[in-house]
């Protein structure tokens, strides 16, 4: 039997995030890099907006870094447009080898765990990874055009408008640039499976047991347990898969108690902002990640923390074909450095 | 300046293809492992078809290496379709941790490569690479439905039936398992880039700048010139956009002679099968390599090879805004083991 955990060092030596207005009005929003009240980031169609996102984001990471394309060795990148163009435009201005990934909401952790893989076996020095979302272009792709003002079901979760843009290198060789305080120090690919929801509307129920499957084979691997950590946080299964993580886990020997929550829930305000079932999208664990929970390992609030992207592979054609909603999460362990 | 030339020493052990009807009636028909002259695999739709095809393509090259899903540390697979569904739905069955990848038609080297790195660098012992395209899939979903009868402008490409699957280990770890005789010494990521085509129809110009861009810095970073190597293939840039190659590394002062061929050339009879600018599509590359390429590897009438996907990352929305084609090309050296 492959082993699957793999053991990782590499440090997150910068991270921005670049949002939307109900990001920006939301519980985090004064943390967030770049925030635009308008979603449009300064172009005439939301794809292009998306691309802008990831654009501005990862030259806000470089900049933080005092880093250049040219020091970059690859860049790891996706998001939920067909034929992920957010990420194809949105990179384009930037001279580095490009590995365009589809994970869908799980991007930014299949692109933070490969871009980590390759620095901590020195195939580069330096590598990025970066992901998006965008509540409108999503919208009019997955489900009907904004303007159609098509009513949403209880389950359904609001993609975050953001994109979350990363740098790592080998937590061994820190020289000159600043340090950010936090290391990957392992990571779990995820397996795609599918447990015959279909629903489109309640896509954190279809993701809960790819998580489920990814964490215990996690504990199961390395002996680790909940207890170890100071949070467990997936990336978007939002209030009603987070409830079926915590019972599935629950069942499964591992109670994961307070110490358990979600990106999808933490970017709004349930009560406020009428998300119905949370935030979704490949931005949402992004730009939590990278404007809360990293500078949160920093400055020493947590130490050390179990990080899930989650990712619903379907399409609006597999659906309307009758197929049930395959998903994967892909976990990273996170230690302040 | 980061490099970019990765060193590896990754067998591949074990490749298999999967193909539909013209490409059963081409060249190379007889080469492949599986044919299907319906080009529905026994499935309904043909999105179901693109996804069946992944799974006995795959299945079929673990039947060849005597291997099972357990040992297999991770899948490294992608596809044309929206939200990669071919990939998503068909390696569903195999319970391996899945990378989803988006490289357009140049996800069979960026498979490879990321599988290739893996081994190499014994992150895990064996690594699959896999993906596909099917031409009714692709044609509803990029150009119109096939029931429309709509007419193909010279330079555009055809989309191939087909998948192929790839296993790939550590070249040094040959024990038990047979060996194939061919393995992946050096890779070099694409970088993607737009030269200003936006013609939908014509992507083999669109893509041609993109593996110019790689070949080139190959060369310079490695100091090798195209004499080195019996053969230079691309994935798919086809007649147009392959006789643009030849004109831009002849400028660049690498001319590539006669070494120099396509898949998207090998794949069809230009004259018998009537496919215009040539084959293309994920499958394209995937299938040729597996089944020609590998093939004259073992038997020793190639000794070392460049081989390099190609991929155009538009979606028909980007081209409808009015956005130009972006495109990379991914490389790998291929040697006789």
């Amino acid at each position: 039997m492959a082993k699957n955990a793999v053991r990782l060092n590499a440090e997150i030596f910068a991270a921005a995030s670049a949002v939307g207005k109900k990001e920006s009005n939301g519980p985090l929003g004064e943390l967030f890099d770049l925030r635009d009240e308008t979603d449009r980031f300064g172009q005439k169609t939301w794809e292009g907006a998306e691309s802008e996102m990831q654009r501005m984001a990862f030259n806000t990471a470089l900049a933080k870094a005092e880093c250049h394309d040219a020091d970059v060795g690859a860049l790891f990148a996706g998001d939920l447009l067909n034929q992920c163009v957010g990420s194809a435009y949105g990179l384009l201005s930037f001279d580095i080898p490009y590995f365009g990934l589809y994970g869908a909401c799980s991007t930014c952790a299949e692109g933070l765990l490969l871009a980590s893989i390759m620095v901590s076996n020195a195939v580069f020095d330096i590598c990025g990874a970066v992901t998006s979302s965008h509540y409108c272009s999503a919208e009019r792709q997955y489900r009907t055009p904004l303007e159609y003002g098509a009513q949403r079901t209880p389950t359904a979760q609001w993609t975050v408008t953001g994109s979350g843009a990363f740098l790592v290198r080998d937590a061994n060789r820190r020289t000159g640039m600043r340090a950010s305080g936090a290391v990957i120090k392992r990571g779990m690919p995820g397996r795609a499976m599918e447990k015959g929801v279909n629903d489109a509307g309640n896509m954190g129920a279809a993701m809960a047991p790819a998580a489920q499957d990814t964490l215990v084979r996690f504990f199961q691997e390395t002996g680790e347990a909940p207890e170890n950590y100071d949070l467990i946080v997936t990336g978007d299964l939002g209030f009603e898969g987070g409830s079926i993580l915590e019972d599935l886990m629950r069942a499964e020997g591992y109670p994961m108690g307070e110490r358990y929550t979600d990106c999808g829930k933490l970017i709004y305000d349930r009560e406020r902002q009428d998300v119905h079932g949370g935030g979704s999208g490949c931005g949402c664990s992004a730009v939590v990640l990278a404007s809360y929970l990293l500078p949160r390992l920093e400055r020493g609030e947590l130490r050390r923390i179990l990080f899930m992207s989650t990712g619903a592979m379907m399409s609006p054609d597999s659906i309307k074909q009758g197929q049930n909603i395959p998903a994967v999460a892909h976990l990273l362990e996170i230690e302040r450095g």
